[in-house]
């Protein structure tokens, strides 16, 4: 092993800029803990001129991150360009095939392509690591992969996108609607430049589509991954929980069951007294399930240039330290596929509709429920002063199934002024 | 690397004969995660003849640890004997001089015998692993060294004794006394052969020891610790905190400042809304804060069979991935001396007294704060019917030294009913 780790770090953003800060801070300390030097030799990115606040004469600066993941004076091919094809693909692929160990921060490139990369990397006997993708600070790719190693994972569960528990938490604190929280972000420069990624679940079902297939020994496949965004959350939903004595979280859940693998990333309410329920603002949180480890929960900052590349140079000092494992845990052909349909578990659910205020309505709304087979736990009928009260419903657990026809028999009734909202209720 | 990793396990307790289970129970996913074949050659404990409810017949009986950990076919001793000295620092001696790894939940033998065991194993090039010696099941140990590699850590802290919060939840949730929670816990087998190990801080304070070590370099310094138990904790302590909106927790503390190295095991003061202060039970709940990172709360259960055969075997599958580290994160040798002197960092302070009823009593106390350069923040005296009042007062942020000469000043008074108890208030 030569005593110098050398470095390519591709994306000079917020998380490039850290973790080039980290490297020349922390040298010393660095070389103590891992027994080898770790350097630049190259930094790439598309704005060669931008004033970055840290030195970077010292590196090379490359224009296309491809050459720089063949250069012979890199080790280490640090991908942090972003984005699930492209230049990030290319250079990753390049970096590879060129036997150079890889870093990366992308969820998107691994939750779409990481079967295919991961095959390619232990083909060429080569490892690409991946702490920063998740949940930003918080180890938790290292905690399931190696610290939950003698279990048989059950559950994972995590809050991973920062914007989206912000603005749940902005409209729950602050009775803002949706579109003043969305508004807000927008000016703030929290949301991606495409919104849909934060609102729309896709990034953080990026993040449950690879925690998913490190919990359960099966392959990447966000396909199979049922999303919904927080985008029809009002702010009587989050009102009506909270008066029912639960939190709206945009909540991954992936579950091994007798079922199969179900893996959703949705709003979901959580009781408010649950770690979960607690979580405020861009914070982020995971709760990893095992049969021997019982619940572990893990909170920190999901995003940002400090913890993301704190994140980044855990996978780069693993590397220094010669820890080497297959990139999903266990070598990537022996994963398997994931079960085909995703049939959700039982669970309680909330439901919220808008009912025209004539006599009988509410009694046909339970008839419908009854003849489902879903037997209600909690009903309330809110004031209201116009011609429709909104109505809200807590079942007992029930099979989404069964839900579904109770849904599609409620607007037969005729007593719906609007299309019901129904969401899970996660047992946490 | 051959593809058998064959284990020899000292002491069959509850970890012991749960970390048996785990081997027998997941054999093929052990070895579709670290490539390898874990068994078990030898097994040991003092009494041969106890059922344990688990298979042991396949494995060979050995009487003598030491002897155990010698033999041939024994690739890492798993030491689960406890205790700081006897067999079990004998038999993981003789691991290492017999040239085995060692994977061991005993957190008194690290943080007594830490620093020698370190530089043997390193000169043997062995490994001794521990991370089921500190919070059970929650990955601290690989949290610590490895996700945060990257950090300069300022702060750890932690509530690392199960049965301590539990007592003091049961106080503060039922209102009981300490002696009767003490007895409660004492029948329910909650407690240490010796109980001061557990209300006594010890136990935890052993923990902390050995997160100091890992969070700053240092050696294992058991003896620089401040300890301090929850024998003195009363019920109206911990009602009166939460009327000031806090709880009380055996929390251990480790900051590197300019003031150098301070670790404590104390009852402190956290607000009730913060993620410690949420704690209830058994749960152990540790807290981590570096430079890049920012903080990062872990949770999880601490002990148990389960949990804590979780943390062994997460040890066992890193060894038999090849995973070697240094026994604390970098070469024994190079740890530095914990500086001497424990000068504890300014904070606020609760300080509980009983005064006399007699009047200016409460403006003596207070002209004896002031003196003492101690600013008040809220100070308040409840009802009574004896002759003695009970006094709270939450100081702002003041050195030690300050308060101690302010609570040796109150003492010359005349006006206390008996010696106050001053605790720390930890800003989390």
């Amino acid at each position: 092993m030569s005593t110098q780790l050398r470095l390519g770090i591709a994306g000079l953003g917020t998380v490039g800029t850290g973790t080039v800060k980290i490297i020349q801070r922390h040298a010393s300390v660095l070389k103590a803990r891992t027994g080898r030097e770790i350097t630049i030799s190259a930094v790439s990115a598309r704005n060669r001129d931008k004033d970055r606040g840290v030195r970077l004469g010292d590196y090379a600066w490359e224009n296309d991150p491809v050459a720089q993941a063949q250069r012979d004076d890199v080790d280490v091919f640090v991908e942090l360009i972003g984005g699930e094809d492209g230049p990030a693909k290319a250079a990753v692929e390049a970096a590879v095939a060129a036997g150079k160990d890889v870093v990366t921060a992308n969820k998107a490139l691994l939750a779409i392509h990481g079967q295919a990369l991961a095959e390619a990397a232990e083909a060429a006997g080569v490892t690409i690591r991946y702490e920063a993708a998740v949940a930003g600070g918080i180890p938790v790719i290292k905690a399931l992969t190696e610290g939950l190693a003698g279990n048989q994972v059950s559950r994972v569960m995590g809050v991973m996108n920062g914007t989206c528990n912000y603005m749940l938490t902005r409209m729950q604190n602050d009775g803002l609607a949706y579109d003043e929280v969305f508004a807000e972000c927008e000016k703030l420069g929290y949301l991606e430049a495409d919104p849909t990624l934060d609102v729309g679940g896709i990034d953080a079902g990026h993040k449950l589509t690879i925690l998913t297939a490190l919990a359960f020994g099966t392959r990447v496949d966000f396909d199979a991954l049922t999303i919904e965004g927080i985008e029809r959350i009002t702010a009587e939903d989050i009102e009506q929980a909270a008066d029912m004595g639960y939190r709206i979280k945009l909540l991954g859940v992936a579950r091994q069951s007798g079922r199969g693998l179900e893996a959703r990333m949705t709003p979901c309410l959580v009781p408010v007294e649950s770690p979960l329920g607690q979580l405020e603002g861009a914070t982020n949180m995971v709760v990893l399930e095992g049969d021997s480890v019982g619940q572990i929960v893990l909170r920190g900052a999901g995003a940002g240039e400090g913890p993301t590349a704190s994140a980044v140079m855990a996978d780069v000092c693993d590397i220094a330290r010669g820890i080497r494992l297959p990139v999903f845990g266990q070598p990537a052909k022996t994963l398997a596929a994931a079960r085909a349909g995703n049939a959700e578990s039982p669970t309680a659910y909330y439901v919220r509709m808008s009912l025209y205020d004539k006599p009988g309505a509410l009694a046909r709304i339970a008839s419908v429920m009854g003849d489902a087979g879903i037997s209600i736990d909690r009903m309330r009928q809110y004031g209201h002063s116009s011609e429709t009260a909104p109505v809200l419903i807590v079942t007992h657990k029930a099979a989404r199934d069964a839900l579904d026809s109770a849904l599609k028999a409620m607007s037969g009734t005729g007593v719906l002024a609007s299309e019901p909202v129904a969401l899970r209720i996660e047992d946490v």
